[in-house]
């Protein structure tokens, strides 16, 4: 975890503090229903509850000297409730391992930050939904191969963004469910030493589904699908933030990201305005999805388990949270904050002598009656003059001027090739997919087997 | 694409004529419908369909001359078309692009090799309850860390497998409807010169969705998703193939790989049975996995679609798949004529001298008022006897000689405590969970937030 | 492998043919070694060799039916070279394992691929050196995060690829070092069964070093190595084929992919002339990349071995060579054809107005005893406007009219501000570093500790 | 970073106060040498010496407080420089920008990380040798697919893994090369404002070579170069920390990590004794391994640079190397304290009934005039019987009552067969070749292209 990539809240979820709070209520659950079992004393869950309806503060460091001395942090961890508590408590964890704490909490954690992602992601949601309405009808250049292409407009491309981050909405809630499993089951799965019944309570107290099957562990190809997700997140963010990159720099500069009065875009260079949000972001992407590769290598551990993962998710569970989050919220305040600049569009647009229109005027053509590869070289013959011109000359000129095209196309029909309202009749469609009553969602989704 | 590792059915899905087919189907739907709204004749329609009733060979080598002349692949395809079909197809591809064809094609590609894979799982999942069923009650020894821990029964290792897969088969119908969308936008996807009843008529005849907002592509999110998810898959392949490997060992050998009368492990050594398959398995985990980092790299195309995606595509897309086919294929026969050895489990069950039953004892112990460390300190010294023996000793005949024991519990709790079926008091349980009537889904998926 | 990014030299390494011609090699080399020590009749070796200077042609398809009987790779091959040879050749392959002749092969492939390799990238050290030596004083805007920094010229920045493909080089050559080992140590490396003369002479007669302890395969950590390196230098592909995405970009223009008379960018678009190959080329260094991570995985082999390894090499071996070798290629093509437009490179370091110039105003004015932040202020404020404007007003006028600037330096020296020579003066040292005699290579490497 | 999982050595080249020092050092050596320039006053630099010939404490606290204000670390940092030295400081930094200190700074941390990596490594080969000779002849049985083969000695296991080590030296020391540059050459690189005397000047201050050629920024393939080295290291501790974990198995149990007196394997079960050292390195193994991919998305940076590199570095930069640093010494420790069980192997060796004596039988079959087909039946049939016994039986007993050896084999060559001595026989070669005087390394190079 880098400090400056993170924030508070997401970096509570893995503060010891909330472990061990996550901790004693897995524990009291548990002892609550063993008291219900009859296997302890229904008074120790009492006397835990009663303790912690104090709101009692969590002595970490006391915690930490008790384990340098247990070397165990479970151990730890309970001697130091007993000793809050009082005799009643020696009755937690009865027939419990320590996974069985561990697992569930790490559990609940990933569900606690998959929810505030999804909190960010709905953030993302709206101001993209916000400004794709404000720039719906903004001519702007299509690009492929970073070649104009043909116009569209600046909010269909933040409707573009909007929905594959619907679909990072939906994958993350399918995550979340993968992840949101409780399991106390013992030594190896086999509830020897406690009833099934301790699991289905606690989970449910927690709000987390039962494992069906564990092996001291909760399968690790659930993690994987979770860290697999957010690496796939991560990657949509690189897409837009890309995206902003290429429309600030300086030969495009269609938008950029905001810009306070008195920053210093660079310290040798006072002419400077940086896109800096949206670069490192590009790197946050990567650190995300640098989580991907090691969870999936978690997965096959050894036999009912093997310890191998614990390491790993010391380090990728915060890290890949934190800094997705972190990401989720700087790209929304890009994405807010965008200075837009629709004249500057038009005129890149422009720029290129109209040669944005050259397909209908291939198209007129053709259904003019001359073959598609005449029509190609007539059309192309001329684009190469304007191209190499540099904007400078206009296609729709050149084209009056050929024979083979005056020939062909009445001069008001030509003009009407050049009108770039033709290319926004679907714009409402579009949104209405995207934006539209539950629309865009029922489209998402294609037939699945039974 | 490594021939070895290949079956016919996936292989097919990706050689030339079937992408050559999908593209007539496409362009024959798309001018059907094109007839339709008098955009073209729709006798257009009704002569390409005629051919195709015909079922005619596809001519790929024709179709490789014509593209080695135009150098490109779709108007290739569609010369070879019109000379079969005649002059009516010259109204194909009318407002398309070559891209809307090609994208669409993947996404058949992708969703047929997803049937075959859900085929592949199934089958799979057969397999695994079969052979869970046939071992639910046969003891063998619980690992964690690769040493002895509890006793649990083959049939629950091979039900927690079976809810694995089962996991892997949610994740890959999610993976498929993610890529089941069709494009048919144009250009820069503003359906400037073509209705999007089109795109909706070829979607629904392809069994797709439709693509609620695309950029002359369909966006890499989707495909980054798919490959994500056969990765988590080829994670859970690793997971299944290690323990048979580990079972497979010399000193474990309580399970092999079915080795046939005739065969040679060695051709130097002729005492050897090597599990060559799961070994395989393994390595073709890691090339399944390896997809997933440039799938996640081919999100991030320049403004409204770069081509860098479509050289990986031709890698991953058959390898991936392809690969998992074959992967899934081969562990299912593994799993399907598995030698089990129960006789072998038992005699490594017994052979640490009743270690196993350590925690059971160290239970009774403070049930009968041990402190824990105390009963945790008494039976450890037993129980290092007994390691240090490597299995000569008996943990309970130390037990019984030692004075801190029998002092405390009767000989015939004592006993008790090496009870092995106090173990197994569970199995119905979890065996309900992972085959019982949809329960194992059921509870697999935790609370959603709203 | 796909055949269309293969070319014919790299992929023939990887045939059948090849790989049994380096068998051959191997077993007649260790049979004429053998033969001197005694172990086997010298004759043995001289018809084996006797036959080979027939120039037999390799019947592939035989040795593939004798396989399908034997289910042995080496022994199909060696049960057909004894059917040529007749009865000397039984004395072929004493004491060695499948794995002597399999590993040793893998080197060589290797070795041989990384010598096309290196041959590669001189190709295109030759290609950047040339159009670095044409472009050395050319004028152009040097960008940071996309934005005009200051000028520096075309030269340099195919020399800075110089300098970073000279380091790919070095780094080839020792990954080919690492691979380049030979090993016929028998089946755990103890050279129970064979002398290891036999070793050291196979060897000497291939061109490899001896592996100095082998443990019936080769460590993997070679080869994790080697693929790793392969990874570099794509990575090194991706950045130079970006900076032409970018150069070519419509609004940058400074230069662009060649396209030949004829050639169609788009087959919808007339007008377009888009960088497919450097496009190509990013997702190819994917590729290249995408086999590091399952060969660093390949590395913990279990105890001895076990042969997870080898479908991941079936992979990737000719995968990744095949694919590096295809785009050093086509790399070197796109440079060595480059369109470079200098008028353009100039049109748009005008573009801002003289901003670029904005660092050596605000030197000249912190050497006339202003202060750096208020020096910062006065620039700043009158570049914004010129940012503002899109490059319509120009920073000198706006400083010539600037009360705060004008009373601090003479209006000759603002001017000399804006000279854009000032900037070149080093530029005949940076290329002495990168193509000096020897320099840059001497100056590449630091301190090595002892 | 994890605590838990960090030396306060590797930690200490990461914390604020020693990047300032560098940074420090970076500007006073600079300023010197500007002085000698005649481009600021000597003074300055003596003024900055003086200062730090007090020794002075870094107030880290104070920079951080500078910095709220001015956005920017470096200027932030100049300026507490200045409030400390007085006047003279104010000709710090003049013609540099932040990123020739920041890049300068990297490599400086990543040289001295590299020096301790590197006494890592070499503490490790200590402990290998150490324990290789010490257990030179102790046979053990050497294992191919985790099935028994043929035996080997357990010095041969550590000999092997100590030359994989010597090869990760070398590869640490040609990468600590390669990133170990300094760069001081301007906005774009043309040391348009500073003189190439002060890079070089700084550079052979701070040990560091010159970079030949510089974009702003220091060239990304020599830290991705860095990085896939360290991922290519853990690799190889991944490996011989899994051979560990293999040999403490119940089943096998020929070595163990070291276990106190006192110490719990689990707060559940007193038997247990777990790998859980080398469980855990096999965990950080995976997090070392994860640098290397977004390493490798940070080459291809966007013209003269881009900031996306940052955020990934000061993640990796520290994480990577902190964690390898840990991993080493914890490796080396467990292999310093590895406990060997000579018996238990022996054990183990024996325990297949001389199964791995059936080559060598094979072998004097085939001398004896068998073909090698009939004599591979022979041995087979035979051997499968002990192998079914599981032990029990003994080949050498069913071959001496098998008509078809005794035909041919006298008794006492047959028992001879069996013979233990007989495997290690090149123990000293191997020996010699791994630790003899630099004969190793010698053999390891193979043939390099001119």
């Amino acid at each position: 975890m880098v400090p400056r990539y993170s924030r508070p809240a997401m970096t509570a979820i893995w503060e010891a503090e909330a472990r061990y709070r996550i901790w004693f209520e897995i524990e009291a659950h548990a002892t609550e229903k063993l008291g219900e079992l009859g296997v302890v004393p229904p008074s120790a869950a009492k006397a835990l509850w009663a303790w912690w309806a104090t709101n009692p503060a969590i002595d970490v460091a006391a915690i930490d000297d008790i384990e340098a001395v247990t070397k165990h942090d479970v151990i730890a961890f309970l001697t130091w409730v007993a000793d809050q508590v009082g005799d009643e408590a020696r009755f937690m964890h009865q027939g419990m391992t320590s996974s069985d704490v561990l697992d569930t909490t790490l559990a609940v954690q990933l569900a606690r930050a998959s929810d505030l992602l999804i909190e960010d992601i709905d953030a993302l949601l709206d101001a993209l939904r916000r400004r794709a309405e404000e720039y719906k009808y903004t001519p702007t250049i299509g690009r492929s191969h970073g070649i104009h292409a043909e116009p569209t407009t600046f909010g269909l491309k933040l409707a573009q963004a909007h929905a594959e981050f619907a679909r990072a909405r939906t994958r993350l809630v399918a995550a979340r469910a993968d992840v949101a499993t409780c399991a106390i089951s013992g030594a190896v799965g086999t509830f020897a030493n406690i009833d099934p019944a301790v699991e289905e309570h606690v989970a449910t107290k927690l709000g987390l589904a039962v494992e069906p099957v564990s092996t001291q562990v909760i399968p690790r190809d659930r993690h994987a699908m979770f860290f697999a997700t957010l690496g796939v997140i991560a990657g949509s963010i690189e897409r837009l933030a890309t995206e902003v990159r290429h429309l600030q720099r300086t030969e495009v500069l269609e938008a950029e990201e905001y810009f306070s009065p008195g920053q210093k875009g660079s310290s040798a260079m006072p002419h400077k305005r940086n896109p800096v949000l949206t670069e490192n972001l590009t790197g946050l992407a990567r650190m995300v999805r640098s989580a991907v590769v090691p969870a999936l290598e978690n997965v096959a551990l050894w036999h009912e388990r093997d310890i191998s993962h614990s390491s790993v998710e010391r380090f990728i569970g915060p890290d890949a949270t934190i800094t997705l989050d972190f990401a989720l919220g700087r790209l929304t305040g890009v994405i807010d904050k965008l200075l837009v600049y629709p004249d500057r569009m038009m005129k890149n647009l422009d720029r290129m002598g109209g040669l944005v229109h050259s397909q209908r005027v291939l198209l007129a053509l053709t259904q003019a009656g001359v073959s598609r590869e005449d029509a190609y070289k007539i059309v192309q013959r001329n684009a190469m003059k304007v191209w190499e011109s540099d904007g400078a000359l206009s296609l729709l000129d050149l084209l009056k001027a050929d024979d083979d095209v005056t020939g062909r196309i009445a001069p008001d029909e030509l003009e009407s090739s050049f009108d770039l309202d033709y290319h926004f009749a679907q714009v409402d469609t579009i949104f209405a997919r995207v934006f539209g009553e539950g629309g865009g969602a029922a489209l998402a989704n294609g037939p699945v087997p039974a």
